[in-house]
């Protein structure tokens, strides 16, 4: 049975291999997931052309970029990256969790349906 | 200067009369805000017809409600709302900070355009 709620601390993960991403909830307008990152693990700057963007980071330490802000951001800071302008992640320099939101969504992401 | 980091411990806060919130980024697509409670304070059970929505609990406890699952939820409980889904808090258990986000954004918001 799909919930209405679901827990961060169950969902999220670290791999060794590369930066660890879970999905949330996705619907056509919204789609929320989180993005774990080992220390020294990246995104690579990138931007979207038609979506909006922003990551709340819950823990750790990381460098984050938008457009030409950089900044180390720890827990309780929200980054907002809107479309067509670049951001990402150039290095995470503690276990790093960050919730992430974008409306409209992905293109790549399909999760069951909410309830 | 408009930055596209924000601090939500400097954003947070509590008021006596009634729930508090912030609204900390907006565009056409995306808003994202904080809802702060006190202990006894509430936000009333309602629906949106056109946007989807959900609520990550930052710390502090609260029942919550979307469509017919009630819960109470802490730190790191992402609570989905989709449209037409009726969801609120019946009450909140202790001081409760809120991460609010939903797209497309309510109508009543405007902040200074993101940078």
């Amino acid at each position: 049975m799909t919930s209405y709620f679901k827990s961060i601390d169950t969902l999220a993960s670290f791999s060794d291999d590369r930066a660890f991403k879970a999905d949330l909830f996705v619907s056509g307008k919204l789609f929320v997931g989180l993005n774990c990152f080992q220390p020294g693990q990246s995104q690579k700057v990138h931007a979207h052309s038609e979506s909006d963007k922003f990551y709340l980071v819950l823990s750790g330490k990381a460098r984050m970029v938008v457009g030409d802000e950089t900044q180390e951001v720890g827990g309780g800071t929200v980054v907002w990256a809107p479309a067509d302008v670049p951001h990402g992640v150039p290095e995470a320099l503690e276990p790093t969790v960050m919730l992430v939101a974008m409306a409209p969504p992905p293109r790549n992401i399909s999760l069951p349906a909410a309830p």
